[in-house]
């Protein structure tokens, strides 16, 4: 693969969003703010932060009290995109997956101002989400501005490693989707060599979103920061490949 | 798919390589210099530019008197990219097809000066390519800054159109390769979704080949051209899927 564009955006997120040992051990290289309060303020919002999530595996249409779509977003952070996609589409329920207490307090916050009945936020692990939903229970996944891990020795962590392909697979629908923004190059060119090695197939692909015909773009508080200091955003659109032909 | 960024080099290679009876029958939209000695020129050297390619079906190991991989180039142009390929790498075959005399002499120009053993030109269509080849006759594709044909109408006009994908595999390896490289943004976005939907798998991908790590990359004129201008390059290479597994 080519070299990693180590654009402010990736380092940014590799300060932001730390899922590594070394780093936590560390300390000093989060930028994320210690909110200690972050944790309990989660705890006394259960009715939109679920706490026990491995409950509802296989029957979160009863918590939603509807047989919609359900989409989630697996790097929630401050919960803009979702919170907004959330409202522009009533028919559809989404749930957020933020790992960091610290960054999702600021989605919470969005959804009391909101109150949105097809919203819902998660404080745990991607890496988890098979305890947490059935085979088929996702129709589409969103990942953006997820943390590039640039380094080789850190491919595996990479939300679009072929190892969380397949945890995706596990838990979306027949021909599921994955919808992908970053604004790191590197990242979305490992990504797509990634995708199409694991046999996923390409539906949308814009090298350049901001400056293209895709409408209703939801910017994400990533987005409109790095793509105001000139960034290109890219995004593409994958599907699985139908069951009972995957091998 | 997005709007076509329509690139200075997009708007020339619609210009200069027309396959448009709408644009013949004009004429004036042509920036190809009108050369009447250019097929005369070629028929004096059949040795280079092959007169009777369809004699040489299953058999072109014959013509270069070894069993080296073929790779062809589809619009060689004025050549220099196939001419500095087949200089490098003496122990592939390189076959360079173009369609317009006018440009070609420029190619059989190179050729000339370099008789190179394993480099043969066509003045051909690639349309015929199954004319020319046997199945599994050719290793690799080259297409270098094709013509985008940024209209939708003419979507069946690009080399990445599905019905070229199935030509190509028609005389490929099991497994064999396109490797492309354009600098139309738009051209690009449509050849990788193309490419997925036939069923290729994405190999490599750069989105910005000259400020990439990628090492011993040709140029051809319009690349020379073009980048000079500030144009980022696209590149990709695809792989055929194994045929026993392609349905």
């Amino acid at each position: 693969m080519p070299g990693w564009i180590e654009s402010s955006c990736a380092m940014m997120l590799i300060h932001d969003i730390v899922d590594n040992d070394e780093q936590k051990n560390r300390g000093v290289r989060m930028r994320l703010r210690n909110k200690p309060w972050a944790k309990e303020k989660i705890a006394a919002y259960p009715q939109y932060v679920i706490p026990h999530p491995e409950e509802y595996k296989g029957r979160w249409n009863e918590l939603f009290g509807n047989d919609h779509p359900i989409h989630i977003e697996i790097g929630t952070g401050k919960g803009k995109f979702i919170t907004e996609m959330a409202k522009a589409n009533p028919n559809i329920n989404y749930i957020g997956i933020e790992l960091y207490p610290s960054v999702l307090v600021s989605a919470l916050d969005k959804l009391i101002a909101n109150e949105l009945p097809n919203l819902r936020l998660l404080n745990v692990n991607a890496k988890d989400l098979p305890n947490f939903f059935a085979e088929g229970e996702i129709e589409r996944i969103y990942l953006n501005f997820s943390d590039p891990w640039p380094k080789k020795r850190h491919e595996k962590r990479r939300l679009t490693y072929r190892s969380f392909l397949e945890l995706y697979e596990k838990v979306l629908v027949d021909e599921g989707e994955i919808h992908f923004k970053t604004d790191n190059q590197g990242f979305f060119e490992y990504s797509l060599v990634s995708f199409s090695q694991y046999g996923l197939v390409l539906t949308y692909v814009s090298l350049d979103l901001h400056n293209s015909d895709f409408e209703g773009n939801i910017m994400t508080e990533y987005e409109e920061k790095f793509s105001a200091k000139g960034n290109r955003i890219y995004r593409c659109e994958v599907k699985y490949p139908p069951k009972q032909r995957h091998s």
